[in-house]
């Protein structure tokens, strides 16, 4: 492959390329909310498209939910299976955000351009980047230096529950050597990056009821149960004071991070005060003893991420209301086992459930931590690609949030997983006003040219 | 008066008078929501042409908020002044309504008929029992016993904010020896109340904040305090576990119920189990060693009214929000002083919360409680009254729900005020499928017209 001119075939046609990923941009593909159905539809059918562009062979590949795209350049097993997802968070709060969430725009910013608009890191922006680097290849080149695959999920916000069953299904169509993803971070914006370690996640919903029906609270207060008091003591429970979770056999499969991983992350220089800063904070939280980085990356939580009941609009209404409801959700390390950890919780609650009482839980997938070694080729050339590209040594990070499709490749497919992205700590991921910086979506695309150069040679 | 024709007059029109209550409860006058700001002014502008087609000299009042409907038969002195109001409860949760709350309905039931609507009990109802009494009378009579003013607010639902600045800019034309509110209950189905002491109120809207913007769960969880977390634990913190409030000073000015209070109560045989078994409950809660009456009518409660953050739509995502927020609503009893206790509570949260979140109150009225002499002319006049139409012996009650009317009366009109009301225990009041017997409102117009026939031989 010429790296020089596809990388600058690439530097020429970026206005095009940010064009194309504004078209994206705009689909409201929202999967965790069924009336956004049709716009997930559209976005696949537009990812569709642009493969077939590319020249690829691509087809929708229907599910029970949003579609999966599914192309390859070859007909034989890929060497490389690319995942990303086009489906995004929900935009509340809407008053939030200073553009409309669905009508991109370039900002210049002190840090330099960014591309403001939902799902512009996570993950449109992040899975352009592949498909760009592949154009640029074959405008170049006439072909790719090796058999790729695709697969573009519109499900990966809510738990992706059509992955295992596509997987399953079509387990010969999607086997190859090595999967790539890019739905991760670089360590900071000068310093690229490949995670090496997921936490899991298990979710959980749960109602409670209590008395039969919404209650005057001047006519029966003082004498019935507050379904809203309740849940909160059961919600203030689950932590111990020093930040620990309080769910009985909770750190089992918990293991101590090694001195060697810790010794990385200490030369990495993190800096706790500005990372607090940088969330308008000054203390450090959560679990005594561990730093920060260690509570990011290899010790497992619990936090609320949603908590609601009676009257909450605007005015009073003085209600004790009969139901109360929480969404919760456990990150998890090392050998932890979502479902154990699901049944131990789900007890402990039941047993603090008062009198008259009732409780119901809501099942949300689980999944368990993953971890890869560091010492592979694959590795090992990635690596040298990034730092080719970004002129700076690319590290190996632990990663706090959960790319189930990981687990999922190593456990169906076969497949270990190499985990690059250009996403940085101010993308403001699942928040109002995301962004991604216009140097993260070019020069990412960039550095996937030279990581696919590199591992064509190993082959 | 010819007591036996007004009543009879009653008896004939009965269908008339529940045409005319359909009328009214077919207004949307959910104050609470300024988006029903129209349907209040429509209610109001209903209730007025009513007294002015009885013959009452009755307008509009404007206010900061929704108008007053301000009538008289005499423009002297009024004798008596009735108060009620117009304005509802909001409907949510509305799915669980089984008819549309504000398209009224007589339904069959097993305790007799029923009139299903939002309103049809609190207040629009009972109010109406006065209006149909006053027009019987001036049917067959040509004039009212005595000089009468009536009262209709639009806001009582959301603490009554034009209501003292009204009084006060009024006082001569409202005016009167004594008043009379119907917005209380029966003590059952047989019994006629007079209600002799109200819990006096103190609502607070909170909102916490902690980091500067929703973050993901993922990538910042187990090292950034958690808002809802924090939250649920100031909630959990407001009261002790057995049941008393947590909050310094809370209890003073409370006051030991007279063992002659606690002897009458105890003669009205109430079933606590009945009443928990009627709420789908069976384990009394509360503070302990007080009866369930005690704990309605002269023990002071602090009740979560709503409580919010986070996702709270369908789906899961996994956020950790920037902000939480709360309802919060206390009863009052003996001379508990609002605004000390609204100081305490803020405090006592202000000390609670941790490093680095904001708290912010937003002021809900308070109101003191409130006590009658059962002693007077006016009550036993009244009491006698009750007993002759319901054919069993009336009692007088306590009110856990507060009427801040009535502190207002005494305070800026220097007028008692007589608590009759027709409403039942059952009537689901704030709830969804809220009603109101048609017995209750039939002889509570019958009541009427005959506590205004004992009470004008007073004059």
């Amino acid at each position: 492959m010429n790296l020089d001119l596809v990388l600058k075939k690439l530097d020429e046609s970026q206005e095009y390329a940010e064009k194309r990923l504004f078209e994206l941009l705009q689909f409201k593909s929202i999967s965790t909310d069924p009336k956004y159905k049709k716009d997930c539809y559209k976005a696949a059918e537009w990812l569709n498209k642009q493969l077939i562009e590319i020249g690829f062979s691509s087809s929708l590949k229907r599910t029970n939910g949003n579609p999966m795209v599914l192309a390859h350049n070859d007909q034989e097993t890929a060497d490389f299976l690319f995942y990303g997802h086009y489906d995004v968070q929900p935009v509340d709060p809407e008053s939030l955000w200073l553009t409309n969430p669905f009508e991109p725009v370039i900002e210049q910013t002190e840090n330099g351009s960014v591309i403001r608009a939902r799902g512009a890191a996570d993950d449109k922006g992040q899975l352009m980047t592949f498909v760009e680097a592949c154009r640029a290849i074959k405008a170049v080149e006439g072909k790719l230096p090796c058999k790729i695959s695709l697969l573009f999920e519109g499900e990966e916000e809510t738990s992706s529950p059509s992955l295992i069953p596509f997987l399953e299904g079509h387990k010969d169509e999607l086997k190859s050597r090595y999967a790539l993803v890019c739905d991760t971070g670089m360590w900071d914006p000068e310093t690229p990056s490949i995670t090496s370690s997921l936490r899991g996640m298990l979710s959980e919903e749960i109602a409670i009821r209590g008395p039969n029906r919404d209650l005057h609270s001047g006519l029966f207060g003082g004498a019935v149960p507050n379904p809203l008091q309740i849940m909160s003591k059961l919600i203030a429970g689950l932590h111990l004071n020093d930040g620990r979770v309080n769910i009985p056999n909770f750190y089992q499969g918990v293991e101590k991070t090694s001195s060697d991983l810790l010794r990385q992350w200490e030369k990495l220089q993190f800096s706790e005060k500005e990372f607090l800063k940088n969330l308008g904070l000054s203390q450090s939280v959560g679990e005594t003893f561990f730093s920060t980085l260690e509570k990011l990356w290899s010790r497992p939580t619990c936090e609320i991420n949603g908590l609601w009941g009676g009257y909450i609009n605007e005015g009073f209404k003085t209600v004790i209301p009969s139901e109360a409801y929480a969404k919760i959700s456990f990150r998890l390390v090392g050998n932890q086992d979502p479902e154990k950890i699901r049944k131990e919780f789900r007890n402990k609650l039941r047993q603090e459930l008062p009198a008259d009482f009732d409780i119901t839980f809501s099942d949300h997938k689980g999944s368990r931590a993953t971890q890869f070694s560091v010492d592979s080729r694959i590795m090992s050339e990635a690596k040298e690609a990034l730092t080719d590209e970004w002129e700076r040594e690319a590290v190996f990070v632990g990663g706090g949030g959960s790319i189930p499709i990981v687990k999922h490749f190593r456990e169906i497919l076969n497949t270990d997983t190499l985990l690059v992205g250009f996403s940085l700590n101010d993308d403001q991921i699942h928040s109002p006003n995301e962004k991604y910086n216009v140097r993260s979506f070019h020069k990412g695309a960039r550095s996937w040219v030279r990581i696919l150069q590199r591992l064509s040679r190993l082959l």
